[in-house]
């Protein structure tokens, strides 16, 4: 039986509800290349979802295998230490769902070569 | 006279020392894209130097044209309120130094475009 897959784009949130546009501009370019993969949105705080109600929905809806990627600069404290907590939670509440966490996205050598050359445009655009 | 630009790549800051690693690693990057521009990390909080002790430092060097780019997902709160106050103060420092600041990495195009395709690897790793 093949896997039913998602991704969770697990972001810190914000106040300001315009802060989680590149999440969901993200979300739209990921639907374009893999347009049969589930993709959802999700915060670790003052935004909703949660972590939590996100993976809890797509179990509840026969997803069997989740990939939480993180929507931050680095792999700090909170994805070092809180988010495995609740990823450990997540599993034990659906046993029968596949559950992982991704690096940070800042860690990833294609996003560091994307932001290096935007930093590049950025200070070549006052000239 | 020509300009003696700098980028200053601008991050929120942790506590652990491996998180400002991604910047250094796109300072590399651009070093290697454009050797004789100037490339400066700084920090809202936490590590050192601060946005301020960074564009004196500059400045005092006899940079003339400063391009602040901030290593956050989104433009939000700190980027939009804090920021801007820190920037008018330098600008007033240094009068004889353009200060810009350009919109937050995660905003532009390119990067959205890299971490998408870095969520779909993800995804496709677990298969």
């Amino acid at each position: 039986m093949s896997e039913r897959k998602a991704v969770v784009l697990f972001g810190h949130g914000a106040r300001d509800p315009e802060w989680a546009r590149p999440m969901e501009r993200t979300r739209e370019a990921l639907r374009k290349q893999a347009p049969e993969l589930r993709v959802e949105l999700a915060f670790l705080e003052l935004m909703r979802p949660t972590l939590e109600e996100a993976i809890d929905t797509l179990a509840g809806q026969g997803v069997t295998r989740i990939t939480v990627v993180p929507m931050f600069l680095a792999h700090g404290g909170h994805l070092k230490r809180d988010v495995p907590v609740l990823i450990e939670a997540a599993r034990r509440r659906h046993p029968g769902c596949g559950i992982d966490q991704a690096l940070a996205v800042g860690e990833a050598e294609g996003v560091v070569t994307a932001m290096a050359e935007y930093a590049l445009r950025s200070a070549q655009a006052g000239e």
